[in-house]
């Protein structure tokens, strides 16, 4: 998995790290991963994030987020377009989920946006993950 | 769904024939369905199929397949591809259903095979739908 597929393998770590209510978690950078981490900031999943030069390809220290209750904020996760098996949404069917409690993120030719923001520019792309 | 995905309307119209046992069924032909009738009959899913003429785009008569003891044969028809949502696997990737027990239906450069056929040939391709 983690050799395969650098996103699914990032979103497993954030499952795995929250699930066990660890307060960061560190994946390797790369360009999409630091965007689905501005996502999951921007949308409030997670706390924050820094990125970590390294000699090689530095790493992303993600701060993961609790309710007060201690639960945590991300339900759940799920890689959509795998590298063997590509998913693209046209404009007019960006996928929701659960409808509008949780977003998908879509690699678009707009930049990596939600499934919010690629209807409000009217583009389509590669559905890269849902987060709830 | 007929008007935006006429594959989807005739899988079905399969589906709905067969669960209330009708010896045949009829769908609006295209080049597409016929291919699909085609792997259908080839894999043992259906009696046969015939493609009427008309004055506009024709349809196709498919005779639907029941077991000795009238169970039908076909279990379940997904569309995987969508109009708006699309399902491309590489080569390396074309999906089992099933364990091997159902099959998929790949529209690749070689024509339409079933993901059986597209592992032979060594070719990928849209993710039409899965039979079982």
């Amino acid at each position: 998995m983690s050799m395969t597929d650098p996103i699914a393998d990032m979103l497993t770590r954030i499952r795995n790290a929250s699930s066990v209510k660890h307060e960061t978690v560190e994946v390797p950078a790369s360009k999409m991963k630091k965007e689905i981490a501005r996502i999951l900031l921007e949308e409030g999943y997670i706390k924050g994030y820094d990125v970590i030069e390294d000699s090689k390809q530095g790493m992303i220290k993600i701060q993961l987020k609790y309710a007060g209750n201690g639960q945590r904020v991300i339900s759940g996760l799920k890689k959509i377009s795998k590298p063997g098996m590509r998913v693209y949404a046209d404009r007019l069917n960006v996928p929701r989920v659960y409808n509008g409690i949780g977003i998908s993120i879509i690699s678009t030719s707009k930049g990596v946006l939600t499934d919010r923001q690629a209807r409000e520019k009217g583009v389509g792309g590669e559905v890269i993950c849902y987060v709830w």
